[in-house]
């Protein structure tokens, strides 16, 4: 199931390489969070807004697939899918090369949403978050 | 199961740090890469003995999960499991306080041993790195 | 004196970001590196087209001034500038709030070109390079 | 001249290398944080008593000499030497091969002691600082 999606176009840079000339998988996970980050974007619902609302989104889990290495220049399209919002967020990566289309890498993440002042996990999302997420359906 | 195992203290750097004041979540990969060389060495069959035999090892599989937040300066034991040798090689990693041996993170990896020439994979590994391993076993 | 020039805009991801909440200081070389990576591109000049002249332009020396910190998702604009392209190749960069035209931060770059056989210094650029930027002139 | 100095060893992890199987020339940057970091500990005078004393010391500039490429798993040495302390915090780095002594990096860093509270620069250094230095001048 999809609640939101979006997609980002990210040029892998020359310092993501290893030896082997092709992007370390730890770099991947980069990539992952500036398009989770522009997903938030889209939503309304970024960093400042949890700052705002007292609430913090950390990685609790994380899965990922190397399926296919990607090389310097390359333009990657990042979809990210958010599969659940309560009681975890949980996201879905693809990356894909932007021009062939061909799958280089899939992901998960498993996001808690935890209260900022007491550190307390809270198994609802914040209703600006879920507010954002309706707009974006609309749209 | 348990063919090898090693531990390997990291002490956390400040620049891992994020704004949080704790490590930011894709940098735990580096502190298993890290370990994973340190355990490969232990065994003598490190990347330089994957060269001369032509072949590399791929991260085909990663799995991660993030429990308690490591912050600046503190020192980490990183306990590196070989949990299978063949047809993939399936790694396991614990990360643990060093002093309190509180559990901060676990994660795993699956690896194929790849021919470097023709790009195949091969579902069984190296003899040296077989011989490696029971050499470590014996000791 | 500048040669060719170029301006790139790159965004602040979150992965940068210290625990000051602003860009780690070891993070904007990543900068200049994107940047300078987008000049020789417009020159055609980049990578590939060195490896197939047999050359490689290790950095030799840099000097960085940090003026004013970046932060998440700061649009940030960084202007490069070759000042000279032989004996060695100097770059000068200029990292600016890409809205408020603010400057954050300036370096200098000085590159050496390197027979890649050989390892000796050339203290001429390749004719390809010295063409490429002739042509921008032009343009 | 040399207020005070430390020596650190790093091993040069996978993750660090680029294409050309060195070092890419930025990840140095982070050998010079961890061997500072060094150095203050043994000072006395870390992040945490910055932070209790309401300061804290940005970089302002940095140069850097590309010497000779490290390579994986190298031994390196990073001696670290306190060159000024007021008006501002001068440090210098030199990175060795562990073994041959061997020079492959030089570095310098200027950092301003700034007033956590006001941003006001500070021309004197912390008591506890001085008092630091002090003490291991006499060990």
């Amino acid at each position: 199931m999809s609640l939101a999606e979006a997609e980002t176009i990210i040029e892998v840079p020359f310092f993501d390489l290893d030896p082997m000339n092709v992007v370390w998988h730890g770099n991947y996970i980069k990539y992952t969070e500036i398009a989770r980050c522009a997903l938030l974007d889209k939503i309304g619902y970024s960093y400042d807004e949890m700052r705002i609302d007292g609430v913090m989104y950390p990685i609790a889990k994380m899965e990922m697939k190397f399926i296919k290495s990607a090389v310097f220049g390359q333009k990657l399209c990042v979809k990210t899918i958010i599969e659940e919002l309560e009681p975890g967020l949980n996201i879905r990566y693809i990356i894909k090369d932007a021009k062939t289309g061909e799958t280089l890498f899939k992901a998960k993440t498993m996001q808690i949403c935890v209260e900022f002042a007491t550190g307390k996990s809270l198994y609802e999302a914040p209703e600006k978050f879920k507010k954002g997420i309706e707009c974006l359906k609309k749209s």
